[in-house]
């Protein structure tokens, strides 16, 4: 794919309101002509870009996956803070936007792992790959986080990264039937600050 | 509803399929027509039992539900183990059923959560009244653990029921774009016996 069509705002949008709507109704909710009629592009406009709606799912999901990679990327480089510290302060930003979001949509990671993870083999692999990059990064952290005494060291940090994540997952599905962070808040304190703290 | 009703071999054949079906499909993924076809019944027959295909979601976490309540109180009940010990055997034997099952499925409260958990409100009531009982009975052999000394009492029984709760249901997310059942194995090895273990 060339830089140009990857970069492309009609194809941005059409990956947005895809977003939002697999977020609000789910892979199998949602008909083409939803987003098509979401984006107002026709659907011309929707093949030019993806192959079938797997393969927009494949491309939504890294999509959705961006700005959370950067947004932690980005809590994990302020320097003065150590790396448990900065983990702590990217999912309480994400919670807070969670409250603000009255707690819908979730993360369409899961979702999508509970809803398709087991029946498209392109929607696994897909988001395998994402959950790995997302496992990296906080394993990176929780490193540092070991390094510089505030982990416990008794557990290597890609458990640790592979357990937040998990828990992290099962937390959001919580809240979404409870309709409130604490299962949210329960994560923070039990698993970062309870598991993985020294 | 009378007994007659709640006891129909015909009730549970549609429930069963069902059940079936979402596991494979999700809500949105499965129609009324595939439900019928699979149970081989009339619609006529689907309208006797459920008001809706909503209500039919609503019974189906009900009856999926009770085979789990069932074995996890077979396993509380099972007087020379301790409560923490007796917890872990229902996960160990969960694990077994799902390496068997190939990784797939995981748990329908877990992914009707994710797909619909925050869009329909009968849906959201019915996960969460499963969900609650779950913990509740969880919650039972967690404190019989801390009586007996295994578990850890610097914590509610309640608080570890709910991690566990959340922590197994992203663990379940995880094996299936893993297929692997080593997310469960890191769920009891870190979560139940790390977490909760004295």
């Amino acid at each position: 794919m060339s830089d140009r069509k990857s970069t492309d705002a009609t194809k941005r949008l059409i990956l947005d309101r895809g977003v939002a709507l697999f977020l609000k109704n789910g892979y199998h909710g949602t008909g083409l002509n939803d987003v098509l009629g979401a984006a107002n592009v026709p659907k011309g406009s929707f093949y030019y870009y993806f192959a079938s709606k797997e393969d927009f799912g494949v491309q939504a999901v890294e999509h959705y996956l961006a700005p959370f990679i950067k947004q932690l990327t980005q809590h994990l480089a302020t320097p003065e803070r150590d790396g448990l510290a900065a983990i702590e302060n990217y999912f309480r930003a994400l919670i807070e936007d969670l409250e603000a979001g009255d707690f819908t949509g979730g993360c369409l990671l899961g979702n999508l792992m509970g809803e398709i993870g087991d029946t498209s083999e392109a929607a696994r692999a897909a988001l395998k790959k994402a959950v790995d990059r997302y496992c990296d990064l906080l394993e990176t952290g929780l490193a540092r986080a070991q390094r510089e005494g505030v982990a416990r060291t008794d557990r290597s940090a890609r458990t640790m990264a592979d357990i937040l994540t998990n828990a992290w997952q099962g937390a959001l599905l919580r809240m979404k039937i409870e309709r409130s962070s604490a299962p949210l808040y329960a994560f923070l304190g039990e698993i970062l600050l309870g598991y993985c703290k020294r």
